[in-house]
């Protein structure tokens, strides 16, 4: 099977590899269609590693996919071959007590695609438990199913959150991650949102949405835009989705009384927290971790028509420019939310 | 001051009458601007008392108004003569118990418009606490200002059932109430709403917004529908808005596992509720009563356009003309979703 | 195998009969030692069905047991052989969208011991995953092993119920399950529990228990002591754990201002609902079935000491009068509380 | 009026004093009977501020405190002359939006006793609001009584953390306010609770309590001793009660996945907190200020018997002797966790 191997930080190829294809009566084979490149692969390419885990020998790359359905094991019994679908990444142990509390993304034991040593999904076909994959309404494209992984991340993020409907909401931070965590706090409830960055570009991007709006902190100070929105009253909810330790600056200063925080970006250390500032606010702090139980409300609200994502792919490369792909990705050009690969060209 | 007066059960009249006026430091005076006139208005015109509320001496009614305020006292500082705004309808006793825990509107105390005895705001102006008053931006007109209170009531509704991003909702009922808690619940994030009733006018007034989705009962089985939309999992949320006595009968099997119930609609009598059936899906069940600390967001939702109630006004007349307005409301026309009185033209 | 067979309505026998033992990767055998009688047991053996679940076979009794270990598959890594342990008596379907979300409680095709087709556990060993096996501490006896199953019931609507330390509670019905959920709420931080019931001899158990208050409603009315109990706020949440449709009579007199009502008894038809008093309290209604996640934290109470519940256990039967047992649980003794079969006698 | 008074830093007199005793139509009058030290009185005293709360003018001290009415106003109904009482210190705006939001603590407007400029209770009588004192039950002393306030802390802590039955819970930190989360925490439904110091005095008198395991850390890990009594799991919720910056190192090691972090202590300057170490856990981190709503089940859980707070009262000096207290309490003995100054021997 050809596929996108990182054989080792800064070397990608594109060749064929041996995979794992045994499949369980309870597994769905798919012919991989979009893949979009996270940053964390992104990452593994340029740097070899995240935290404790060290790319050792080839790994494929890409865990944001959507697909169709190519086969189904004996005991499928909502998806046959033909169904178009997107996948969760990660298969946790059911059994284990994370995942029997309803939190299998804290599985210890969870194997994600893409992380090391366990392989993603930028090949021909893949097998996958069907649990952990769903079937994508007739009018939504792969491209979109493609974006359901990251988008997962904003509606975990917002579900944590509990945003009341008409709250106020700021989002620090315009990546892509940051951009979906405002579109899901919209969704879920949010009358207003502030995005702030440092760059316009991706500022620019955010701002075509009704609802969201762009707060350049180079420019301007976020506290005051927030205190001035709010007379004074406070944000509801901050998402941090910029892993910056300065954002956690001050930040309590932006937080309603009760209100809530939730730490989406992964800052590289430690980050100093102004404990009674926090308590001044009796702020509740949320952190997240991928997510669980969020696909089949991502894919309703896409399917809703709420929320469009396809303003936030910036560019399309075939399955056989892959390489050229990462080297874009790697560039980190402000403009650029999200790339995908597509696998074959009339999936998407 | 000239008020609309139920002189008794069926008798209104428009005429003089002396209202308490006295104005503490902590009140403003209000114009008043426009009146929706509340089902529970009509109850009192025409059955004279609602459960032990009994109307035992001539009361003016209306309770749902927007105004702009004319005179602040001393300790106000968030108000000022010229702003445009609408009123929560009750006043609490703040140092109650149940307020104390953020249930104001549970206080056994509360002092609420047109609840006998006090009396309404359907008079040229009110005094009211600065507390219980809101700004409405400026591109919120009156008329929608006097919306908020029948939509707080659908917000409430909203926010106790928690309603997930990208959530299955159905709503039982598409008289006022059933329509503004069906947009309550899609403003907080549901993907789609079902709204179901017997007439096809109510459906066709709810059928004009995007995301909400009609069930005539009379054609269609919702239950059958439920479970086609969710392919076999059942609602997140049902909110029951009619009242009605046989919308519990099977409701249960409409819901998904661990979905939630709200009582919203206000039946005359006890139901009959499965026990074992709740039982079965483990079935969270929710009772509002009015709303509390719901205004600033309701009226942050109008503000945003993400709300828009103005197709919800049926009909508008002046003040002059209060009796036939009554009179048309008693009718209780299918179509008729919101009526309201304009006390001056030029604010509305 | 020798097992407890019930052969059909009111017929049993001791008798051998041929069991599925095929053990998997992450199972564990189990030698049963205790196994407690439950309501179900008994309605299964006098009436042959439980709603829509028949006995249309013969089928091996018993859901509520303690054994020892005797062989882990070869997955196993936190049990061993020798282990003194307690069972869930539900085995879900761990990838199924309920159990995926926490609540494999409500997976439809959950397979439970001593429910139609599925057979119990009185008889010599069984089979079990080790996912729902739990280890008991050395101080535990297996007789208490075998008494987490009903209190694992109270322990579940404890927990939905939120009971806020120092909170006053009502529990309706001094049965099995009424004084589990008792003693569970008063573990989670009630300040006082008032547990009413017909019977004396059943209050008389209750009443051994510091922290639980004796309430006849023969002799006195269960709402005017709540009301002097509490000052007339009311009680912060209600258990009701009868069952009986009377129960729900003006229940919400009892309640205070948002307070909760747990439904934790299985009425036999729908029952009367008084939905506008359960709005003026702005009450929550929960409902449980069975339970989730709760075995560890039920045995860490016990283990604490915080909660004894050797005293309910009543009687306790050698395996070879398991019929006897059922005879006199069949009575329906009020003071029997917990009945127990001792399948070896040096286990317990 | 005598009175305890902090002329500047540094300098306590016992002296006369004009006090304000305006009493209003729902206040009460009480004769001042018992009162706690805290530990914000000491440092007024030895470092004449608190952040940005400046002692500026002489200020009478004291703030957790227990007396007899001797008068109430023409509106109070639920207390009269001679009840026993104990008094919340923070009298909010209740009209302002965080109290209308049931979080009346977070009210800036908050008038709490001994902040300056306002006065504390350390003098023979004291108008207070009657929403805001609480009548003791007949076995309750006073001097428990003045020790509802800091308990209520813990209380609030508790409740924040949403303590599930037979939780494992860690407590760092073995202060009085420490001590007094370790009982709200065991009252709340823990299974066990670790409570961790490095002084071996407080360690012992936190050990008393059947439910407190003492932990050392100057002699054992604090992280190998909640895997080991977890199983490797995790503790459900831990309360940072030491204020110390070094607690926070590592400290989500001993979190179980979807743990609560609550931050109780008081850190002098922001710390260092490890955001992927947290995420890893899906942490919840929930900040308290004072508390709110908490006093009546503070009282009920004391009244049960369920908590006694009496061996954590080292000594009792008369008002006459408050200065020697002061120094005292300014010594910071480790095994003094709470000094009271008794205002009338025989109130005691």
């Amino acid at each position: 099977m050809k596929a996108l191997v990182l054989e080792e930080k800064l070397r990608l190829s594109l060749r064929e590899i041996e995979l794992p294809r045994e499949m369980g009566t309870r597994d769905v084979l798919i012919r991989v269609a979009r893949v979009g490149i996270c940053g964390s692969d992104v990452h593994y390419y340029k740097h070899g590693r995240i935290g404790p885990f060290e790319v050792k020998q080839p790994m494929v790359l890409g865990h944001e996919a959507a697909g169709i359905i190519t086969a189904v094991g004996s005991e499928v019994r909502d998806l046959k071959p033909g169904d178009r679908v997107c996948m969760e990444p990660g298969i946790p142990d059911l059994a284990s007590r994370a995942s029997r509390e309803g939190h299998y993304n804290l599985d210890a034991a969870v194997r994600f695609w893409a992380t090391p040593p366990v392989h993603g999904c930028l090949t021909g076909e893949v097998v996958h438990p069907a649990a952990f994959t769903f079937k994508l309404p007739a009018h939504l494209s792969l491209a979109e199913g493609a974006m359901v992984e990251p988008f997962a991340v904003g509606m975990h993020a917002a579900g944590k959150a509990g945003v009341k409907p008409g709250a106020t909401i700021v989002v620090i931070g315009a990546g892509p991650i940051g951009v979906m965590t405002a579109l899901a706090a919209l969704a879920a409830g949010a009358g207003q949102v502030l995005v702030s960055d440092l760059f316009s570009e991706k500022l620019a991007i955010a701002a075509q949405y009704r609802g969201l709006t762009p707060v350049n902190i180079r420019s301007e100070s976020l506290a005051a835009r927030v205190i001035e929105v709010t007379a004074g009253w406070g944000a509801d909810v901050i998402f941090e989705a910029s892993g910056s330790p300065k954002a956690l600056e001050g930040i309590f200063d932006l937080l309603a009384p009760a209100g809530t925080l939730v730490l989406v970006g992964m800052p590289p250390e430690p980050v100093r927290l102004d404990v009674v500032a926090a308590q001044t606010k009796e702020a509740r702090i949320e952190t997240i971790f991928r997510y669980a139980n969020v696909y089949p409300r991502a894919v309703a609200l896409l399917a809703s028509g709420k929320v469009d994502l396809k303003p936030l792919i910036s560019a399309v490369f075939p399955f056989e420019q892959s390489i050229s792909a990462f080297e874009r990705a790697a560039e980190g050009r402000p403009a650029d939310i999200k790339l995908q690969i597509a696998l074959e060209e009339s999936a998407a």
